[in-house]
């Protein structure tokens, strides 16, 4: 059967609405969950409150840099206005618009359904583990679905209406700068609640982690929502549109060659069915009465892989794609799998990296950072080997199918391991809704037996977040190697244009080159330093409030009761803080992307591009491991080894985890974003640079 | 005038023999300074003692590693010994022997003053600032003397009889293996007996630094004298050599083609003025009566400068060598300053960083982690753009004067940043003398103004290492960019040889040269890890050993009359943990290489080589920057800020500087010569694993 694109972008908008169907389905079912609680509801209330609170400020904030970058790209993109056609410039300026706002709706939904579905999650967990799992796990499907809809469902209309693979870089430049903000944000704030409400809950007061007396509680809670589900959601969002725009790059210059739109249409029929297959793994996921949650999650990513390895094949023999092709997508899988495995076993409590970090710990803080560090950096290895083989092993696999192929590969692979994202987001989500359900037990009152439940709960969201981040590092380094494709891609089509060479390739020992190389791979680290700074500046201020408030409010530290903290007064500072650092970081990304373009042109930024991408992967991946193994050791010795709670071993635990949050929650996941916004910054810029440079 | 490279070759060996007799002199004139208290010349001795052992048992270890090194390149180097010239490879295998014997031997030398200068620096400081100073500067300047003459001198003989760049490279390797596990190991070493030391005697007993209770004290000191001394001179011996081995390749490539060997004598010339104005520099060291030490050391430094700038623009014009390349070398000398400043500007206690992390100490370990982490992350920005740009200056200013220039020009930034290195050593070798000096001191009882006059000199030790550290680090980093230019030349000497395509560049769009990279990238983090576990490892090790002491020795802790603690038995452990930790990590780096070579072929290295270099400048920076900023932010609590000693701040701040040890101690310098071990096993096995490999 030989089908035009047309066909395959029908499929891809019917499974778009069959999942927001099932996010329906899934949305009515939660919020149909019982729920009776006064105080919990009451709580409850209080964190959706701040999660709009803080989501308006934000989109608000957004919305003046939106506009900004709007103008400009009105202004010079694709080509300045005065040489080009202006058509096409609006046609940008709407499509990185519809690339924010359907982000912004998802990010919006995921809010919404995550702080109902803690409520019920909350209160089930008197009844038992299972319907207590259950809407967490279907309140973190609904973002799943809500995203991943979105997300095809927008690259599809955007091509399907203009037909023009630089008009989706600008769609998917919308997804990044979004997700750029979000992840950032919501990173700072969540991290600023969440130490800012340990430090003085739990190290100076010695009072219990959720305890309503604190101040920060609410604000910690808000973070979990902000940050674990709207920004990974926009985070993911962004990956998944990258992945399949490049894809499209790539496939539509194989296609433009060769004539036909064969492999347009195999990027649509693949990512309409790793959508289909997450579609079924969510609405057929079940866990046994009194199973293992961490069973029930990680069984159904498997069950999607499997449907999404077998659907494609099918795909692939019925419409006759190439079979190479279909095999870099499944090496992508297997990849995702190898990567996710080593990922786990560095911060998994019953392996050797977390109990060797706790023992470290008897000897002080110091070691807790030493040994954790180490692991740290060693657990980027396998992964960085396992990203540069599954690129090398696409390559040469798709190179013999023809000119562009091989790049088409690479990309392909990224969009095989992005195929279970729908999944990858409703347990990720599932996440912080669990852990929200834990604060609101312990503030509701619902005592041991819930909290226990809950506690069990959201110890299988930390160990399945472990594989699922590793799935996502490893498909954000595959999308990058393959937007530097298209970065050549654009770079040559401009070149065409203006008659300049044709760019072939980047020569290490071209020192253009070379110098692009170092300054790309510094920005990675400085881009993680001030986001850790915003962290720490924030929480400073915060945990001056939280004094205050203990020092002014009567009553408060001796838990009278009637007594309440204004929690308010700490949602806004985290909220206004986390705004007002986040912006400098990510201006100085673009704002270097764009100086090297001028100065080195685009060499330098071919350059530029992959040493970002080189030194990124290589912070992303040690700094979320180093923090998930410093949280895992801080628990390890909470459940009694090495001394047990309130040791001094504990306390060297607790110094881990604090310096590991930052990292893994707001620098390290945050990185991912940033390789793609420079890649892409870089695609939409190049023939600007290309006339203008300095030395290039 | 037109000379020959025979006539420079003269020079550079007069030159070298020149510096002989500075160091002799300058040894004769420490030698001859006053010391008559008995009870530090009886711990002097301890130290002398415990430095030697540690020296011999490591040259047994490496020298069992070079013994199978040399096998192997008497079997395999340049080319299979069935297959080629069996007197090459003797040829090959005598140049690798002498670059390991000769920089163990300047290693040997720079241990025995240091471990006399030490105690001349001690007594003297009784007297005053002045003469403690000289003593302990002097003593330096004959490592300084020593290493740089020596290293001169190797290079010229080995050029002079075989005039074979390639067996240079053999050379070269020999100095860099003796650099890897000569700095490693003593990183270790030193690391292993200054974290226990002051994790028993400061913060668990509360006695004071260089307590001659603390069974560790003399392990700790000796630490200084094998790590700082010896370790550090192995490691610039190998920068040194490495560099002027780099512009060797090329100038000699480039004198092929055109006839003569002006390129090759100016290599020799611009050498051997910088060792002529280091000796002059430092034999016109002086101190004013109270003056300030930082002063005087940096002031020689800048008077070495101008003397090798004008001096080889003299010799430019009057041997009419390439003035374009008298630029590059000057840029390099520029470029080293505007490094070392951005360094010292995050390590200096009169900066915002150390004082903003002193006030982030205030809230606890966490803090000071997170805030030295993040500066050390921004610290390595000015230095990787500044690397960028003078790679970038030099090729483009070079490029013009035709074929193999612009690398040659490249190379020559190197060796004109280097070419103060004699000026660097004295400095360097200087802190961990009047560190010695401090030791002595105090266990001499020598009272609190000479106690005083000690911390002073040390202190200034500190500041300028900072400085010179940056130099080190931008050195090696354009020395291996140049040594990548060795490595295509040598390729292609052996691709010309079996009939192979000439390699041209490494395109990083190339999925084997992208593999490279990313396999590369991720050697310095593992190899930094694999360090900073050893001297974990050997610390635990220790702090048992110490405790037990404290436990068994009846009146130890007391400071009972005549109970001595067992110190030897903490040397013993310092030195055989130091030694078993080592060999993984050197191993592992080179095994890589091979891997890599045999796997993916001469462009997988290519993009291994540069992923390493990039990576682990980074990672060489930040350890190093955010190391010195932990130890000065202690430093400025001790001095009476944010709390003083002993405050909570103050802990915090302990922890910080813990953890920081082995990043500029151990990990961080180390890892310029895992880059450079890199490169040359690179370059000295391409011929095989053109013919032999995978993939390629």
């Amino acid at each position: 059967m030989d089908f035009d694109v047309v066909f395959f972008e029908a499929v891809s908008i019917i499974v778009s609405i069959l999942a927001f169907g099932a996010a329906f389905w899934l949305y009515k079912w939660v919020v149909s969950q019982p729920s009776s609680n006064k105080r919990i509801a009451e709580i409850g209330k209080l964190i959706r409150n701040g999660a709009n609170t803080f989501l308006a400020k934000e989109f608000r904030t957004l919305s003046r840099f939106c506009a900004v970058a709007a103008i400009l790209i009105l202004i010079f993109l694709p080509s300045p206005i005065w040489n080009g056609n202006p058509g096409e410039n609006i046609l940008m300026v709407v499509s990185y618009l519809f690339g924010t706002v359907i982000s912004g709706i998802a990010g919006k939904i995921g809010i919404s359904i995550a702080t109902i579905a803690n409520v019920k999650s909350a209160e089930a967990s008197a009844k038992g583990i299972k319907p207590s799992f259950m809407a967490g796990f279907r309140g973190g499907a609904v973002m799943g679905m809500a995203v991943v809809g979105a997300s095809l469902l927008g690259v599809t209309l955007v091509f399907f209406i203009t037909n023009n693979a630089t008009v989706l870089l600008g769609f998917s430049f919308g997804a990044s700068s979004m997700a750029l903000f979000a992840k950032a944000g919501g990173g700072i704030f969540t991290k600023t609640a969440d130490i800012s409400a340990d430090l003085v809950g739990k190290v100076e007061l010695g009072i219990p982690e959720d305890d309503p007396r604190n101040p920060a509680v609410i604000a910690d809670n808000v973070g979990d929502n902000v940050g674990d589900v709207a920004g990974m959601g926009a985070d993911l969002f962004d990956s998944n549109v990258a992945s399949m725009v490049a894809a499209l790059v790539m496939a539509t210059a194989i296609d433009r060659a060769n004539g036909g739109s064969v492999n347009a249409g195999m990027v649509f029929c693949y990512a309409a069915i790793g959508l289909l297959a997450s579609i079924i793994g969510v609405l057929s996921a079940r866990m046994r009465e009194n199973g293992s949650p961490t069973k029930a999650l990680n069984t159904n990513t498997y069950v999607t892989m499997v449907i999404f390895g077998v659907f494609t094949a099918l795909a692939t023999f019925a419409f006759q794609f190439q079979w190479r092709i279909w095999l870099a997508s499944v090496i992508g899988l297997l990849v995702g799998v190898i990567v996710g495995i080593a990922t786990d076993y560095f911060t998994d409590d019953t392996k050797k990296p977390v109990q060797n970090v706790a023992i470290a710990s008897e000897s002080g803080p110091a070691f807790t950072i030493l040994s954790g560090f180490s692991y740290g950096l060693i657990s980027s290895l396998p992964s960085m080997i396992g990203i540069g083989i599954s690129a090398l092993a696409a390559y040469r696999i798709c190179d013999p199918l023809g000119e562009g192929y091989a790049m088409f590969g690479i990309s392909m692979t990224a969009v095989g391991m992005l195929s279970v994202v729908g999944m990858i987001i409703s347990n990720d989500a599932y996440g912080p809704i669990v852990d929200n359900a834990r604060g609101l037990v312990e503030m509701g009152n619902l005592g041991e037996k819930a909290l226990e439940t809950t506690d069990s709960l959201d110890s299988a969201g930390n160990t399945v977040k472990a594989v699922t981040k590793g799935f996502s590092i490893g498909a954000a380094g595959l999308t990058v190697i393959a937007l530097l494709g298209a970065f050549i891609s654009e770079a040559n089509d401009a070149a065409a244009v203006i008659g300049k060479e044709l760019i072939t390739g980047f020569d290490i020992l071209n020192p253009t080159v070379f110098f692009g190389l170092l300054f790309g791979a510094a920005i990675p680290p400085v881009f993680s330093a001030m986001l850790i700074f915003g962290v720490d500046r924030n929480a400073q201020r915060m945990v001056s409030e939280i004094h205050r408030q203990f020092r002014e409010i009567a009553g408060l530290k001796e838990g009278k009761k009637g007594v309440v903290p204004e929690y308010d007064k700490c949602i806004e500072i985290a909220t206004t803080g986390a705004l007002k650092e986040l912006v400098p970081a990510g201006l100085i990304t673009i704002i270097a992307t764009l100086l090297v373009g001028f100065i080195g042109g685009v060499q330098a930024v071919g350059g530029f591009i992959t040493g970002n991408i080189v030194s990124g992967l290589i912070f992303a991946l040690f700094m979320s491991n180093a923090g998930g193994l410093w949280d895992n050791a801080k628990k390890y010795v909470e459940a009694g080894h090495n001394g047990g709670k309130n040791s001094e071993t504990h306390k060297a635990t607790i110094v881990g985890d604090t310096v590991g949050d930052p990292f893994k929650d707001t620098a390290g996941p945050s990185i991912n974003t940033q390789i793609t916004v420079v890649s892409l910054v870089a695609s939409l810029t190049v023939n600007i640079f290309l006339t203008f440079n300095l030395f290039g």
